[in-house]
Order: structure tokens, then sequence, then C-alpha cells
């Protein structure tokens, strides 16, 4: 509390992230969905061949190379692509631009119970009423609940995190098709590690209130670049810019979209890294079953993972941490019974796996 | 409009950035500012020792390695520190943050009636009250107009833009001690080119409700970087991460944070570029008023100049374009009559005084 914050700030509950280590600090990160494989080799090339001369110049607001990279990629044109400063500035400027606050509004923002933590702290923050959707059995969104059900916007992040699970482009048109009138934000963060891969960016043509949001931080390793995006119907893509306009015009530094546009050009080591996550997927989500654990298949780059019953989700965590072994405890009720594991290397899956394993024997012989 | 857009996208105004050229065009670029020096070479030592695999994970939420440079250069703590993604993102926060929305108050927020553009966006945006403070003779900010005047927050550019003008620490002072209960913003995107250097930064330790805002754009040479930063008590500082982790944890990325603390260390360089850019502001101050203009002294890196009774701004703004030199005209009742012309190199500024001087002859013998 401070007299100089207004009552906004006073009472706001701030996201927290997933811990960061010290720099120096030697930990197996498994904690923040980051990729363990380094970006493609063209990015490194789109730093050395930077005119750094260039910098004192302000970038191209509409990031033109980037946009146009996207939409090569995804049979779209660039006016139906938005880049911003990471998917969370992206989904920030989404819940401003899209979503009508308490008083204007009665209708909620619908979103799955258990999701990104971000999205209620945007709901809080932009004065939004928010709706939870119970999931069902086993994690599941089902898109009979999101029909019927009166409202301003719909947030469904695909997969979903921390649960992994997916849901299909069928039940996703079936959301769409119901709510004609709210725009449907699918967030895809980590839609490129679905087996098989799918995008709800192939329906943007046919349905006018679907946006897709996506980012460079996940699949193609560039977390520590700041670069996200989002595609949709040209009339939602203005409706983005003029929410960045009254905001702030140039999120994305000129260094950033030459990184971003390579990144995204080189489809085929994002191909590569995706296939070593999956195999690495495969084996941690064996493992952990032989070990006793619940682990629903997962469409993300970590599995949701609930221990046997010998050792309860936060004390592994603890004792994880304690060997310098990073995963996700949410304290949080109805998931607390959960780890969120990112999958690393094969070299690092495999020390987890030592490592939870000598855990759970301990837990086992006390 | 779009039934898509809620009504405060609906009814949004905009900013409108100064005019960039395509990519390839040639033209002499005086319109927006920037620096017309390269960033120091430090920047391209930080870019070639960077380590490209880095980017896989998120970077420092907390700028350390920005703010422990920055403390250092201004004698502060790195908790007196705030790093974002430019200036224009750091005001958007504060303008969240620091004031109060119409409804929860009726005080407004003070600035100068011509000041940078953005701050009536963010007034408007963000649902505050605001109330513009007339100048007086000459463009001056008079602290006087800032005392006695109930209000919820303070906001000055100095120098200020478009007018080129600085008011002293002195008046400053005045205006903090006056306003105990405010916070007062001091935006000092170009107050490096101030002759001599002063800084607000200075009063931080004496004043709790003073906030100084810097950006690396303009005398760093870094406008395509995005970064900038504010300077205040921890207790305003932490109010502003309040707001940041409500909307985007990582704004700022890892290779903006080596870059913009190499070129913060750099202190030489700094000084260096903005002796060019003095001696040059003086040639072309000199120039202009030969030539009849009217160029109040300028602290910054532009002149603000008003053409002699021959020919309009509109029209000189007009046919300096139609020959590839751009300068700013504000189509504003009370500024029209006057250009924004940035500081460019001697070279650029003689070929753009040689024109204008044709202008004008031309103007005269018609």
């Amino acid at each position: 509390m401070s007299k100089y914050w207004n009552n906004k700030i006073n009472s706001a509950t701030p996201y927290v992230a997933g811990e960061q280590p010290k720099p120096g600090q030697k930990v197996i990160k498994l904690n923040t969905n980051e990729n363990s494989y380094r970006p493609s080799p063209d990015c490194s090339d789109a730093i050395k061949t930077f005119d750094v001369g260039a910098l004192r110049l302000y970038p191209d607001p509409e990031c033109t190379i980037v946009a146009e990279a996207i939409a090569e990629a995804e049979g779209l044109l660039p006016d139906n692509v938005f880049v911003g400063n990471g998917s969370d500035e992206v989904l920030a400027l989404c819940f401003q631009t899209f979503f009508e606050k308490k008083g204007n509004t009665d209708l909620p923002v619908l979103t799955p119970e258990f999701s990104y933590s971000f999205y209620p702290v945007f709901e809080e923050f932009y004065d939004l009423n928010p709706k939870k959707i119970p999931l069902r059995e086993g994690l599941e969104i089902n898109s009979d609940d999101y029909i019927g059900v009166p409202n301003c916007g719909i947030v469904i992040a695909n997969p979903n995190a921390p649960t992994s699970r997916a849901i299909s482009l069928t039940d996703i048109e079936k959301i769409l098709k119901a709510n004609p009138d709210s725009v449907v934000i699918i967030d895809e963060a980590y839609a490129y590690f679905m087996e098989p891969y799918e995008t709800a960016a192939s329906l943007i043509e046919k349905y006018s209130n679907l946006l897709v949001v996506r980012t460079l931080s996940k699949s193609y390793s560039l977390a520590g670049l700041r670069v996200g995006y989002a595609l949709g119907s040209e009339e939602l893509i203005e409706g983005l810019k003029r929410c960045r306009d009254s905001f702030n015009s140039y999120p994305v530094g000129r260094l950033e979209q030459a990184i971003a546009a390579a990144a995204i050009k080189d489809k085929r080591y994002h191909e590569w890294s995706r296939g070593e996550i999956l195999k690495t997927r495969q084996y941690t989500t064996d493992e952990l079953r032989r070990l006793g654990f619940d682990v629903p298949p997962s469409s993300a780059n970590f599995v949701f993972a609930k221990p046997p019953a010998c050792i309860s989700a936060e004390k592994l965590y603890q004792n994880l941490k304690a060997k310098g072994i990073l995963v996700r405890y949410f304290k949080t009720e109805g998931i607390s019974d959960r780890l969120r594991i990112t999958i690393g290397t094969m070299e690092q899956m495999e020390r987890f796996i030592q490592e939870t394993e000598k855990e759970i024997d301990d837990a086992k012989d006390s």
C-alpha cells in the first residue's frame, strides 16, 4: 500500500512467474516451459549480419518483416497478423480490446477453471467479470460447457496449461459457431507440440470472431527475445493496433524483428527440435507412469503429473529443488496434487527420473 | 467501429507517430528526434559476445544489469530504477499506477498545454481527468502555474517537446514541494541535451513523490532498441513493478538488456555525441535566425522554429518533404505556425538550411 499508488495498483494481485535461478546458479530448470534446445542457427546469422547503426532509428511499428514471414507460413495475409512484445503483451492487449468491463456489461469472460494464471490477473486488472468453467474428468475441456453460456468473450489455451490437454478443431469450431458475437481467443503458446499438429489458424478465414495467439518463447526457443503474435480477421487485428497505439507504439525492437523473422523462416529446425521434444516427452511420460505417477497424455512441452500416494506433490517439488532440479508446483486447490514438469533434454530428463525414483523409494521406505 | 471492439477501443484516439519512410526510401529524416550518430561501439561488442543460446531462457524481469549500470551512473541504488520497453511503455505504466481515474477522484492530471502528444492519449485511455496548463511568453513553463492547483498528478517534459524549452531544477523543486501528495513525473527524454546538463535525478533522495523518466532512444542513439527507465523512491518503483506484473512481466529481452547496459557504461561516447549535437544545434539556430525564423533557445536535440511571414510552416513542411527532407509539423492550434526540426549531422543540417533558404527566397519572390 502506498498513498502514491492509485486504487487499482493498491488492490492489484500481480502475476507471479516461475522462479528464475540467480545468474551462475547451476540448476536443471524444468519449471517455466522454456525450450531445452538453442534457437535456430539462422538467429545467430541474423544477429551477425544486423546493421547496429540502424538501432539509432525507430523500428517499423508494424513489424512488417515478421508479419510477412508469419503470413507466408500460415497462408494468411500480413493484415491478419499482429506482432507484439511476447504473447503476454499480446494477451494483455486482447483483454483490453475485445472484452467489456464490469458496469458496461454484466457478461463474463469465460476461461477454463485451471489455465494460464495470467488470465485472472488480466481480468482483475482490466475490471472484467470472470467466469471459470470447470474441467471435466481427466482435466479435459469440453466444448459443450462453452455453449449457451452468456459471455462477452472466451479464452482457451490449447493445449491448456498447466494441464497439457488439447481440444480438437471440431470442438473449437463448435464454440466459435455458438458464440458469433464474442471474440474467442485460442492461446496456442504450446500448440506446436501437439501430435499431430493442429492449429485454429486454419479457421480464421471462416470465423471473424476467432483470434489465435502464439509466442516464439516455446517452440522457437526464444523466451529471452520477447516476441509473440496474434492471427485473426483484419477487424480484430485493427482493434489490437488501436489498443497498442494508445499505449506503446513501438513494442518490438529492430534486432528482435530480424531474429524473429529468421526463426520463423527456418521451418526445418523448428520441426527438428519439436521431434526431439516429442521423443523425450514420451520417455518422461513412460518413466513417470512406471514410477506410479498419473500422467495425462500431454500435447505440450511439459507433463502435468500426479505422484503416487507415498509422496505429496509439494514434498517432491521441495526435495527436487534441494537437489537443484526446479519443477513447477501450484499451491492452488484442485491442482495442488500435481507437478508441472517441463520436457528438457534427454540427459536432463534421465537425471530428473533418477532423482524422482530415489525420492519415491525413500518415501516408500519411511 | 467494430462490434468486436469494446467501448474503450471504439472511442479511443490512438497516438500518431511521426511518419516513417518506407525501407529503401532515401530521405533526410529530421522528424522524429532520432540521434544522427550511431550507438556506442560497445553496443556492437555486446552483440558480438552475446550468447545466442541463452535466448531460449526468459530474461531477468528486473533487468538487473541495466538497473545496476544506471544506478551506478546516477549515484542511486538499483531499487531506485525501473527498466521498461521504451519510455513510452514506462510512461503508460506511470499513468496507470500513480494517477486516479475519473469517478474515483475529480482531481485532474496537470500537463503543459503543448507537450508530448502521447500524454493526452494516455489520459483518455486510462480515463483520467486532464488539465492543460498554458505556456507563458516564449513557450515557457512557469512553476507558479503548477502551485495551488488541486491535482492527482503532474507530468512535465523537461526540456519540453515540441517546444525545446527547459525549466530549472529550482522550479522543479518548487513544484515538488507544493504538491507533496501528488507524484510529479519529470520526463527527461531530452535532458542530456541541456547546456549545462541538469537532471532532476539529483532530487530523488529528497522527494519521494518525484519520478524521473528517461529513454535510451535519443541521447544513446537507440530508438530501435526499445529501452527506457524511471528513477524514483523505492515506493514509486515498487508501484511500477506491480503494474508491470499485472500486464507483461518480461518486457525487455536478454539482448536488449546487454546492449542497453553497454551503452550506459560508455559515458565517453555519450558525451562525445552530445557535443557534436550541441555544436550542430548552435549552427542550425544561428542559420535559421539569419533566415528570419523565430528560434527559441533549445535545450533538446531539435529546434521549434517559426518561419518568417513570407511562408507558412505547413507550406514549408510540404515543400521540404517534396525535396526528401522530413521535419515535423503539428496541425494543432497554437503551434501550427512552427516546425519541429531534429538536429541531424552537420552535413544534413547544411543541406536543410540550403533548401530552406531557397524556399524562403522563392516565397519572397512570389
